[in-house]
């Protein structure tokens, strides 16, 4: 759920939903991994995950397994998970601390900057370069502490991608936060359905009656209405925060100030990150299609990286109140998304009519529909 | 199992069962799907299932979810299971009853006859009218008291496809009776290969030891030999229906004089139903494709609307009595149909030929070619 | 895992690993079951499973369910597990004794020879002649006491394919050998990764830490080192055998004289059969391939026929020390094996070079090509 067009972005009229095969077709899925999740930028995780040289991580991206990790210099650097030798996946772990990248198979080596610094028998093989066998490097960049990845051969650049929020979301600190906690929902729609239920709050009054009593599903104000990155705020009318007690539930994020103390920003970050940022905490959810008809989210609860501090004047720290209200509303919002799989597989299914209330999902499938139309 | 020719029908010497692919062939599915289960008029149930105002149940036909209520005429409808406006999944639950339909996303609300009545915030859209976006509805017709629809635009007329079987059951009191028990199966096997099972009784013997006591394989008389509607009686020359104790388990259902008291008659009714008339209950199985190899077979049995009723003398009301026969009958019936898929989709298996007794399977085999055929 | 070049093949400079679409194309594996699992000798089981006249076993070759058997006369014949009426599946218990074969649907039934003795009432079927109908055979061949069937048409001549391997293991006394254990693994691999895993110690020091000890990885001497036949030996340095205890679980197999009371025999035989020789007992793996990236493991090991009678002086009979620490071993390779079919579908991977200790994969993939090449 999230903002909605007020007074910013202009209504389309006629804007219609998608046509089926976008949320049915096995040969769009093979062209998303294509042109959208094998060609964009990635968001696999936080700078904080990996915090000291040899910590890692293992991310699935369109398929792929790769090995993100700090190398010596702290660095951080995504490989694929493949061994250069007979191509054996290298790290089974999905997180841990390495010295080296050793293969389980017959002991090939890899330094944490991917070159190869071990190949048993191999000096006995004429023409054995070491050299030409170094992991295989993916594009990185780290952005506000998030990590990027990007399995093209020659992304946009970064900055490039990045540059229409500049300095945008200074006040929350992102790259100083920590994760206290992670949930993971397997959810039988098409990922598009999730970016599209996100993007609007229509919905609000019948699926979120808790959400709707405390933050009115009128009260959005968007200030990105078209593009890869589209969101708003939307007014805490009652409470401190989104929690089941309606109180913060750690210390604010950073230098948050004035009416930005009873709001909540939603931005959906173009392919699979949705960032909703509170007061007192820092929501995201990374989307991975596993098929044209399912979606594993990972959802993580960020917080100060002192929140868990004592002392913090007037400050109860109980990540949980935060957890437990969006872990509600999580499950609401993909009960009607997988509804709408059902419904939008049927023969009947014609694309309907987009409300007024509706205009960022339009501007969202219009952006999708950009990318899908590349070459 | 049931009635094989006896006198009426002609044996078509050098008849063989149908080749592999109709078996195994996905693609033969797709056809199947195309020209029949989603163009021929497909049973869903009885009317005393919904007899109330907003009664409803939901069916899968071809694939496809199903509204079937009765609106506030008391008018049986059909209707597709789908939002007109994002292609939501309107009703989840398989049946219940309703006042209204009204979508769980965002509400919008349609009367029991498919008018869409409600739809927040679309009086801002422009050009939006409420009456082009009703329920898309689905032709159904009663017959017998059973509901049956048909997914096609334009279908043959119910009156014209049913003609052969009027009147031909009005002693059964088919449209009155009431469902006491209803079985599902899930049965790894074509859905022909049912057909072909029910439609003889050569396999009694080694397949049923228990009906061939009570009911000889060879007493079979058809008086439908040729069409989409087949079959005969055969006789009970011990005990009083097909019951595991032998006795009669219920009222007679109607009119049953004569002869006729001593008999079961079976016909199935192209493509889905298979009807089974004793004197004292009526069983009907619903057979649903899942796939070229997988079908769910629904099973209820039917009893005199006072069955139940105290006091009906001589009759002693146990339904579990015939469902207990025919659920070890069935499972009989279902183990072979499955050894039969396994071993017809080898390499060796070869059309094989239909016995002097097999001629109301070759006949099926025959008319559903024929519907494979169209265009 | 096994022997690997030492001194008499030629180590190929430059071989690399097959491309990635020989572990994940489907329609690899369609031709697969073609060319070879339909085409060649298949290892179905030993003869001693089916000792008296009726035993039989059911196997499944390239996805066909045959009856393996002996006749009235002791012979060993192979059927398609087909029903010539209507298709049906014959025989549905794995292993047994059968007086004739009486399909369970109508009752036809079979000599064991396969002849058509029953079919009730097809006397009523003019032009039926029951010699028409016979069972569907299929080529089987004993080798060395092994079953073998192969399902082509006009299969290469069994003397002329096992030709190269004319008595060279009679020291081992196959043919009487009796199985006291066997195993099954569902790998989740490719078959070939698993004949290419037994082909080469180069993986025994890391993977093996048990074996390495007491079976040096650079023991190897291979003796067939090129064709569908490939292997050597390894020496038994510590210990008696390849067991827990370190020590012989069984009399000896036969005449195993001199050096070769220290050393363990392993040959892979083309295309399903790995055949591993210790002084005291025989592992033999069945591979079964069941898609591209899934291969069902059936191991035996087989003993002495008067190996459990008390008495045979100086030998303890127990075959879980031989079982246990083979079953130990397997799984250390299935697990390597897996994280190769996981790495190999990247699209990171690219054909790597085979190290000098990695000779026998490499031929065996030459001889694999050669098979898939031909018409």
């Amino acid at each position: 759920m999230s903002a909605f067009r007020k007074t910013t972005e202009t209504f389309t009229a006629g804007a219609r939903t998608l046509p089926q095969r976008y949320f049915i077709g096995p040969e769009i899925f093979a062209q998303e991994q294509a042109k959208v999740f094998g060609r964009q930028w990635m968001l696999v995780g936080h700078q904080s995950e990996i915090a000291g040289v040899g910590d890692f991580l293992v991310a699935t991206v369109a398929g792929e397994s790769l090995i993100v990790l700090r190398d010596q210099r702290l660095t951080v650097r995504a490989f694929y998970n493949v061994c250069r030798h007979r191509g054996t996946r290298l790290c089974e772990a999905p997180t841990g601390r390495l010295r080296a990248i050793q293969c389980p198979y017959h002991a090939w080596t890899y330094a944490l900057d991917g070159r190869l610094t071990g190949a048993p028998h191999m000096d006995e093989a004429p023409d054995f370069e070491k050299s030409d066998y170094s992991l295989h490097a993916v594009h990185l960049v780290l952005w506000e502490g998030f990590i990027f990845v990007n399995l093209a051969a020659s992304p946009i650049p970064a900055a490039e991608w990045f540059a229409p929020l500049a300095s945008k979301f200074a006040h929350w600190n992102l790259p100083q936060l920590r994760s206290a906690r992670r949930m993971e929902y397997d959810v039988r729609a098409n990922w598009k359905l999730i970016f599209q239920n996100y993007s609007e709050c229509y919905h609000c009054p019948g699926v979120h009656p808790a959400l709707a009593k405390i933050s009115p599903y009128d009260s959005a104000e968007n200030d990105l209405a078209e593009g890869p990155f589209l969101g708003g705020f939307m007014e805490i009318s009652k409470g401190a925060s989104l929690t089941m007690s309606g109180k913060a539930c750690a210390r604010p994020l950073g230098e948050i100030q004035g009416e930005d103390q009873h709001r909540v920003f939603y931005y959906s970050i173009f392919p699979n990150m949705l960032l909703s940022m509170h007061p007192d905490y820092v929501m995201v959810h990374q989307l991975w299609p596993q098929s044209i008809e399912q979606t594993l989210v990972q959802c993580d609860w960020f917080f100060h990286p002192q929140a868990a501090e004592v002392g913090a004047p007037g400050y109860h720290y109980d990540p949980e109140d935060a957890v437990a209200f969006w872990d509600m509303t999580n499950k609401q919002d993909w009960h009607v998304c997988e509804l709408s799989q059902q419904g939008i597989a049927s023969r009947a299914y014609r694309p309907g009519p987009y409300s007024p209330r509706e205009s960022i999902p339009a501007a969202w499938d219009r952006e999708y529909l950009r990318f899908m139309s590349e070459a």
